[in-house]
């Protein structure tokens, strides 16, 4: 009698990247969530998005291990091998993502106390742009489209951009007003960890442009972040 | 006639810790010489620091294809896969970390060209306590010491005490002068890189745990940094 549980092969490397396109769907939606807090100073909803991190560490492992059984119980080679290589690294970034909306999160609860400075377009232009980005590695992925992948890879610069004008900004509420300076700092690093699951969205695309073309990125990614040296002058 | 090339499979998994524990003591390095070239406002080591930072990069996919090749030619079971897995995660933590050290000394350029904003002791104590981090997970590795490992997975809540002090100091001298706050940002992000070594070296702690015990870690590591919650008043 056939044991009805045991999958094919071909149909366990479908359902990884499937496990693996939840996983990123997940991390999408906790960014979401994360600056919609931060923009609505919604402490509640801030709230959930650190409990709902869990779900997202618990998912990583379950890959894990479903990986290291697949590398055991199937001794995977070529293709199918470094599919499975790039899967540990990119649930590893999904989990570092994760990380950052959380500690997004974390920071707007201090900040939905502290006086609003002004406009936060930019923090959602950066949210949207990062969860493009995710999602298109994502498809990238479960589609086995090495174009599409290479085409996140190369959007990145755009987050850049937008982080480099808010960390101006907030330079800039600070020197106008001391008062703004707790706020501004808080800001400052929700940016950085907007910015930062842009690059792990980046450093995504690229494995799975590996994982599906074989080959490595050749050209280095065009990095606009300029802020490590930026300098602002207090108002004269 | 023998292939004298051909190495045994004991003595490459010995090799790969080995190939580890050089990726992690350049990482240390370069962690050391940041740290150095802010406090001594030495431009010309931070662009050293900067330039070695492709080494680090270069060892991680040379280790990584080590991996590969090892899973493809003996397809290890058991604990070998445990180890080999474990090392992947472990040589991307080790890449973080010199991204993360070479960012801090973009930073320390930028800095070198402000007015200094007293000591930097506190810079100083963070570097060796995430240096100390680093060698233990690295002998752990090495000499296959679990109880090692497990020490410093729980000593890095100092790290995390040094950080939220200098958290609270930088933004109090934002506060006092805002001629300050283009000096005190960047010195926010350089121990925030800090901090983040300090994690990864954690992880990476946890990971060797792992893979020299077969175990996970149990409990919750106590995570001791509050700044995010963290609100300083102008002064009145």
């Amino acid at each position: 009698m056939q044991e009805h549980t045991v999958r094919s092969y071909g149909e366990e490397l479908r359902r990884l990247r499937e496990m693996i396109a939840r996983m990123g769907g997940l991390a999408e939606r906790q960014v979401a969530d994360a600056v919609s807090a931060l923009v609505r100073r919604d402490a509640e909803l801030a709230t959930e998005v650190m409990a709902r991190d869990a779900e997202i560490d618990a998912l990583e492992r379950e890959i894990e291990n479903f990986c290291i059984r697949l590398l055991a119980l199937r001794q995977p080679v070529g293709q199918d091998l470094r599919l499975v290589i790039a899967s540990l690294k990119i649930i590893h970034a999904i989990e570092r993502i994760g990380d950052y909306a959380r500690n997004a999160a974390k920071r707007s609860i201090v900040l939905a106390q502290q006086p609003p400075l002004g406009s936060l377009n930019g923090f959602q232009r950066m949210a949207v742009l990062v969860q493009e980005e995710l999602k298109g590695a994502m498809d990238a992925l479960v589609n086995d489209d090495a174009a599409r992948a290479s085409e996140v890879w190369a959007s990145d610069q755009s987050v850049d951009e937008v982080y480099n004008g808010i960390f101006r900004e907030m330079l800039t509420h600070m020197m106008e007003d001391p008062r703004n300076i707790t706020a501004a700092t808080h800001l400052l690093f929700v940016a950085k960890n907007l910015e930062r699951i842009g690059d792990h969205a980046t450093n995504i695309a690229e494995t799975v442009y590996y994982a599906v073309s074989g080959k490595p990125m050749t050209e280095e990614r065009p990095k606009a972040d300029s802020s490590p040296f930026a300098v602002v002058r207090p108002p004269a």
